[in-house]
């Protein structure tokens, strides 16, 4: 790709700082995807503290803007993904002064990669983060924007070596009492929360017990909880037994890995775990 | 015990039918309390099928007169512990409802030992014994019955071989990740289900993993679905870990059962089965 | 494949019988070498009983004849796999003693397809078989014969659709203190039993806890008895543990099945299940 | 108790040592019979060195008198129970070879206390404290002449406040597929290892899936491996299974505490885990 292409390309990438991208490109080419975003990273890395901060003022406060009636930055556009638009005004007011909190504390927005995270997660992070230095929360904010712009690169530009963003649940129910797969259980997976988005998505097992498709897969899993239900009912039908609708309530903490959250069950009994 | 003592105590133990009792004393002495209780039990299988008919009419409608003011039969009060005095009226609505299809099809007061079942067993109950032929249904009252006069004979008259009427659920939380009971494990037991008590008890597990007393005891379990819930993020606390708060969520069939519902726990697995 | 072509690449599929083969191939062509094998069993059994008899006749007998010099024919091959050419005196008298019952009791030799079965397995069958009818064995001669040969076929031809004749054995070890595989954990698989060969194999597993090649693949499990070792110490080195070197004791007895065996492993626990 | 009959009663506690018993007693009277065996070891800690040595050195070595006709001393009746004078030649002479370097390097008998360990695990700790400093082993022998002398006094004196010197192993078998206990399942146990005794008992499960009698108790366990097996082939009988015979090879690392190693089992899977 010919420099100028390749920075017009990155130019976006960074929010109002098509320099970072320009610089980074201007050092030649990367071999991988995952080194060009390493190149701008070290970019922004290298520049003076105050061009830093005032790179991380042009971000959009988290949660502020949503009552505006356009939607225009990429940034607007993801925080709607996770239904930070469609706050109550209890919780739009709990934003809006926890935000102001860490403004008078930092003199920054509170950022964050909304894509992995759900909403009880980012209040976690907002609070935790509160209680950070100055120095060490630019370097949270910077963190960050890497993982923003690592997601923003990743779908813009095709290549080898991209960096790995996509996180995976999958699942596998086992009749114990057969040896057999059990098939045809239905499962639901919930987010759990105090502001959860509740059912995310419903499916049933095949014939191998697993699902045809993972229960999450192709984006980040967002940091949070969540709750897996299988109603083992059916399978079991006729057989006395002690358990109809099994829920399994977990944590995701890394937003690319695979968790693989088995069930092992009897009428009376089940295992689960994280398996691989 | 002499004979007239006797007859008195239990005249009242079958409702508005003393003959029960005295003919059942009549036959001469019981050796244990679940022998007078049989004893009486025979006597209301022996009568003709009209007395049998007109002894269940004798009885209360579930739930109908819940509004009065006045609670005066055992029936009342034992129904009033299930909380059907505090229906809401779409639920005093459904009930009715139900309450007169079945006295349309049997001529009977739907008659069930409350104190054995949770409001939804009772609704599945009544859903289910609609379907019943009049003979079987005629049986499932005099069961019930055997039931309720268990429960009372056996809360009024002390003495040698009394009935099982108390269920049990206990529970044992396990780390096996050092071998060792997990102790200061909060738990939480819920009823669920459409109209659910919701939270039953809290209580904490002691040294030895379990709980000082039984989450459940000393009378007959209610049949129905409940939810035990774990907090074990306390105890692996800054450990790595994919479970916080644990839900067991299983269904009792048998009221005068022992359950044990043990936890065997790591920070990223967990067993749970029928114990005894 | 020209039918004529055909009809000696199967001439010996069949001991000492080429117009199985022959007869078979005149039917037309098969689409598959599944098909070809049933057409050929088909033929075995549309024969007269006396032709099937003589044919069934036509076998060695089992072990009757590993002293000799000269192997020969495919069976003794076969069954020089299994280790009947190292029979011990008192295994080879008693191998003798029940070949000799059987050809009293049925006038034909004991013929099993060696290479699905352990030494140990091979006994219990043939004491099995001895009960049946002289009808049932001719039926389960005939069986094992569609077993043999459906291997020879399998191994001689190659085409679509060849039928299924390996089996699989694999496992799986996650610690579950960490959520993690278990790797570099030995591990070693014994035949176990009254004459069993001891240590098939020993290996180690991977980072994901599974081991580069499966257990046992690419020829059918044999039938018998089973054991894997575990050394989990090494693993778990340091830490207080219950565990040291993990056995566990299985039965195969599909020959042609996956059979993966996991363990869930901590200090202090263990599971393990047949998965799929 | 008057302190002349306390001192005659104690007076062969420690081996060729009566003084100790003697001036523990003249200090006062003792409240329990553990503070009495605390009060001799504070007057053998109390003493010079030289004395102490002294006192090591009037005990037998292990194993070295295995031969001689007259079993005479408390030490060789206890090292009489474990075998240990039915050595083969071979381990005879491997107990006398390390015998000899240990008196070599630290001019003392090697003293154990031999009823709480298996002879495997004498053997490594023999090696283990061959690593030690003459100061290190001194007190390592100080110490197993307290385990020792508590186990004696514990035999001879009774009274209040008796030291802990019982060790107890139980099992536990329940049948997940029914969640109800397995009853009549038989169990052995194993003492395993280079040296082990082999089968030490046999026994089968009541209708609560437990043992009537634990399958030690009473004494220390010997610090040891063993092999629990269970027989489940009956259980499961005409089912379909991979499990017959479970083994669960286990450690016992304190000799002193309850091990209990239940076992939850269906024909295709099985879990084990140290409960409490």
């Amino acid at each position: 790709m010919p420099r100028e292409t390749a920075a017009q390309a990155v130019s976006d990438i960074f929010e109002h700082a098509p320099w970072i991208g320009a610089q980074a490109v201007a050092r030649g080419p990367s071999p991988t995807v995952a080194a060009l975003h390493d190149a701008m990273m070290t970019t922004l890395r290298g520049a003076p503290a105050e061009q830093q901060i005032a790179f991380i003022r042009g971000h959009p406060e988290l949660g502020s803007k949503v009552k505006r009636v356009d939607i225009t930055t990429a940034s607007q556009a993801e925080q709607g993904s996770l239904g930070l638009d469609r706050l109550s005004d209890a919780e739009f007011a709990h934003f809006q002064k926890i935000n102001a909190a860490y403004r008078e504390r930092f003199g920054i927005p509170f950022i964050i990669c909304v894509r992995r995270h759900t909403r009880d997660s980012i209040l976690r992070q907002f609070e935790r983060r509160l209680r950070n230095t100055p120095e060490q929360e630019r370097e949270a904010a910077i963190q960050e924007i890497g993982l923003i712009t690592r997601l923003r690169l990743s779908a813009k530009i095709d290549g080898p070596g991209k960096p790995k963003t996509e996180g995976r649940l999958s699942t596998h129910v086992l009749d114990t009492t057969t040896g057999r797969p059990a098939a045809k259980v239905p499962i639901a997976l919930y987010e759990v929360g105090a502001s959860a988005r509740g059912l995310l998505m419903e499916t049933i097992t095949n014939v191998d017990g697993r699902t045809d498709a993972p229960l999450m897969s192709e984006t980040p899993l967002r940091i949070g909880a969540y709750q897996l239900e299988f109603d083992i009912a059916g399978h079991f039908n006729g057989k006395a037994r002690m358990f109809d609708r099994i829920p399994i309530r977990f944590s995701i903490a890394e937003a690319e890995a695979h968790y693989h959250v088995p069930l092992l069950v009897t009428p009376w009994s089940y295992t689960t775990y994280r398996g691989s």
